[in-house]
C-alpha cells in the first residue's frame, strides 16, 4: 500500500424526506445563494418548490441561474460567477446531478478569483479559495456530490477539462433516493457505467499490487453498481434499488477508492472527454463505449489483472481476461447502453481527430506515456 | 436502506515516514499539549522521540500525561483533566493504540465540561465541547482514530462504558504501519477480532435486510481483517500485511460498515465490556471469546445470515450456519486467541455475577431486550 492522505470532510445526508434539510445546512454558511439547477424538470417535480421553500424558511435569499446543460458549459459558469460578484452572493446551492454540481463548484471557485476560472481546468492557477457549496443531488452518477472534482467544457475550444481542490467538497449534499425515481432507464444506466468507469480507473492503472483492502472495496461496488441497476430498471421506483445505485456512485468517487493505490490515472475518461467535448454525448453513454475498448486494448499487459476482474465480477471459473472483457460489454448493451462509436452516431473517420483532442488532455492530466496511436487503437476497438 | 448521516472529518495521513507530521498537524489547533500515551515501549521504539521533536520543532509545547493501561481507567483520565485545566493545555495528543486515543478523547471532553465527565459514560449529561485531538497510531485494532467513540473503565465501580459525540471525532491521526511491526503475535490477534467484531456487530444487528453495498464492504473487510492478521503472523514486518490490517481495522469502526443500517447494536461487546472490567482482560482476547459464543446463541434467529456470511468468508460450498461459527471459532484459535472462559482463567461459575455487570450496560445501550438469562446463555457457550 502506498501512502496516502484521506480527508473527506462533506456531510451526506441519506434518505428519504431529507430535501427539507437543505435550508438549515445552507444557512451554516450562508444566506445569499446562488440556486443552480439545470432544466425545468425539477420544477415539474414539485423539488424546486421544496427548496425554495426550505431555503426561504431557514433565512436564505436565493438568486437564480437555471439551466445547466449535460457536459455543463464554460460560459454558462462565467455567467454565474457574474451574478455571485454582482449580488455579492455568499453560497452557492446545487440542485441536480453531476454537471449541475459541477457548475456550482466551478462557479463557487471562480467567483473569488482573481483570475480567469478556466485558468483552474488548464493547470495554469490553483485554486486558492472557494465559496461554501451545498447540494441536492437527483441523478446517481458521477460521485461530485462527495468530492472536490469538478468537469467543465469549454465550448470555444472544445475541451472537457477537470479541476480538482480540496476547498471544493461540498460542505453538505443531500442524498435522497426518491428524487431518481424518474430519472428515464437511459440515464440511470449511464450513471451505473461512470460509477463503474470511476471504479475501474483505479482498479485497472494502480501500480501497486499490493492493496487487497481497496481490491475487495472496489469489486463490490462494481457488483453493487451492476445489481442496482438492473434493479432500478426492473422497476424504477425500486427504493433500494435507487438508494444502492446512489450510495455506489458516491462511493465509487470519494477518495476510498484510490486511498493507497499510488499514482492513478483516468486515461479512459480522458478519451471519453474528447467525445462529449466534440459530439455532446452524455458522459456515461460515452464510458460505456471507451472502458470495453480501453480494456481490450489493454490485454496484453494486464491480462491476470482483468481475469480476476472476470471471476470476481462476473463469476467465471477459469481466468480468462478476454470473456471478461466481452461479459462487460454485454453486460452495458443489455442495460441498454452504447458500445460502439457507430451507437452514438460518430463516424470512424474521426477517430484522428478525437485523439488529437485527447492529446491535450494527456498532457494536463500526466498521461504523457499515451500517443496519438494509442488512442487511436483504443478508439478503433470501438466497433 | 435507512436513512443515514455521514459526516467523519477526521485527516487520515497513512504511510511510512508519517509521524513527523504531527507537529505541523498539532500546531494548527493549539500550542499547549497534553501528550498522552501508555507504557515506556514508546521511548525504547524511539517513537517518543520522534513525537517530541516534531511538536517541539511546530512550536508546540507539551505536558506529559503517559501510564494509560489496557482497558483504561477513569482516574487516569481524570488526572489527566486536572493538568489540563491547571495548565490551560489548549490541544490533546494521543500516541499509542484504542486506550490511549480513548483516554485522550474523555480527556478532550472532560476538560472544558462544567459536570464530571463521567457523566458523559452514564448518559447523564451530553458532551458539548472538546478539546481538539490529533494521534498516532501504534496498534490496528479499535479503530478509535477515525471515530468519535471512546470506551473508558470506571474502576471504583466496575463499569466499562462508552461515549460518543462528534466533536471526538480526532483532528488528525497518522496511521503509519511500521510502528505496529513490533506488536507481539497476541496482540496483532486480538487486533484483528476486534476489527472483526466491530464489523459483526454491524452486520448481525441490522434489521435491514436490503443493505447489499454495506454487506458486501463488510464482508471484504472480515476478509481483509482474517488474511492480514495471517500475514502479520506469518512475518511481523510484512509493510504490506500491516498496512492491509491497519486500514481494515480503521474501516471497520469509522462510521461507513453502520451508514444505512438503521438501528443496530452491540450485544457482543455490551458482554466482552463486562469481561475486562471485572477481570481486566484485553479487549480483542475477551472479543474473541464472545464473539462464537454470541453468535451459537442467535443461530435459530439468525442461521440463514450467519450461514450466507459462511460462504462468503470461509468459501463453504452449503448453506450451514454452524459450521460457520465453528470455522470462525476454530480460525481464533489458530491465530492465538482465546475463545474459552478458562483460557481467559474465568471460572464458569462467575457467568451470573458477569451478565449481572452486563445489564447494567444494556440498560444504557437500549439492549433492554438482553436479559439476565440470556446473557447467561451466551456465556454458557463460552466453553
Amino acid at each position: 500500500m502506498q501512502n496516502f492522505i484521506f480527508h473527506n470532510p462533506t456531510k451526506i445526508i441519506f434518505g428519504r424526506g431529507t430535501v427539507p434539510q437543505i435550508g438549515p445546512e445552507t444557512a451554516i454558511f450562508g444566506h445569499r445563494a446562488l440556486l443552480v439547477y439545470g432544466r425545468e424538470s425539477i420544477k415539474k417535480s414539485g423539488l424546486y418548490d421544496q427548496v425554495t421553500a426550505s431555503l426561504a424558511q431557514a433565512g436564505v435569499a436565493v438568486t437564480e441561474h437555471g439551466g445547466v446543460s449535460s457536459n455543463p458549459l464554460l460560459s454558462h459558469v462565467r455567467e454565474g460567477i457574474a451574478k455571485v460578484r454582482a449580488q455579492q452572493l455568499d453560497v452557492i446551492v446545487a440542485v441536480g446531478g453531476g454537471s449541475v454540481i459541477d457548475t456550482a463548484k466551478a462557479i463557487a471557485a471562480g467567483s473569488p478569483a482573481a483570475c480567469d476560472v478556466w485558468d483552474f481546468f488548464c493547470g495554469k492557477q490553483a485554486v486558492s479559495t472557494a465559496l461554501p457549496i451545498t447540494t441536492v443531488l437527483t441523478l446517481a452518477a458521477t460521485g461530485s456530490e462527495m468530492n472536490a472534482g469538478t468537469v467543465i467544457t469549454n465550448e470555444a475550444t472544445q475541451e472537457k477539462f477537470a479541476c480538482t481542490h480540496r476547498m471544493l467538497y461540498p460542505k453538505t449534499s443531500i442524498l435522497d433516493p426518491e428524487l431518481t425515481f424518474t430519472v428515464p432507464p437511459t440515464y440511470t444506466a449511464y450513471g451505473a457505467a461512470d460509477a463503474i468507469a470511476h471504479v475501474l480507473e483505479f482498479y485497472m492503472t494502480t501500480e501497486d499490487d499490493d492493496v487487497p483492502v481497496q481490491m475487495e472495496f472496489m469489486e463490490g461496488l462494481i457488483r453493487n453498481a451492476m445489481q442496482s441497476c438492473e434493479r432500478c430498471l426492473a422497476d424504477p421506483r425500486d427504493y433500494g434499488g435507487r438508494a444502492a445505485l446512489m450510495w455506489t456512485a458516491t462511493l465509487a468517487l470519494n477518495g476510498l477508492t484510490g486511498a493507497g493505490l499510488g499514482r492513478t490515472a483516468f486515461p479512459m475518461h480522458m478519451i471519453e472527454h474528447s467525445l462529449s467535448a466534440l459530439y455532446n454525448v452524455p458522459h456515461g453513454a460515452g464510458l460505456s463505449v471507451v472502458v470495453p475498448a480501453w480494456l481490450r486494448w489493454r490485454l496484453p499487459q494486464d491480462a491476470a489483472r482483468i481475469a480476476g476482474l472476470g471471476q470476481r465480477i462476473f463469476g467465471l471459473a477459469e481466468l480468462d481476461a478476454d470473456e471478461t472483457v466481452w461479459r462487460l460489454r454485454g453486460w452495458l448493451s443489455t442495460i441498454g447502453c452504447p458500445v460502439t462509436l457507430a451507437e452514438l452516431k460518430i463516424p470512424e473517420a474521426d477517430i484522428p481527430c478525437i485523439a488529437a483532442n485527447a492529446l491535450n488532455l494527456a498532457r494536463i492530466w500526466r498521461l504523457d506515456s499515451y500517443s496519438q496511436a494509442d488512442i487511436e487503437a483504443v478508439l478503433s476497438f470501438c466497433r
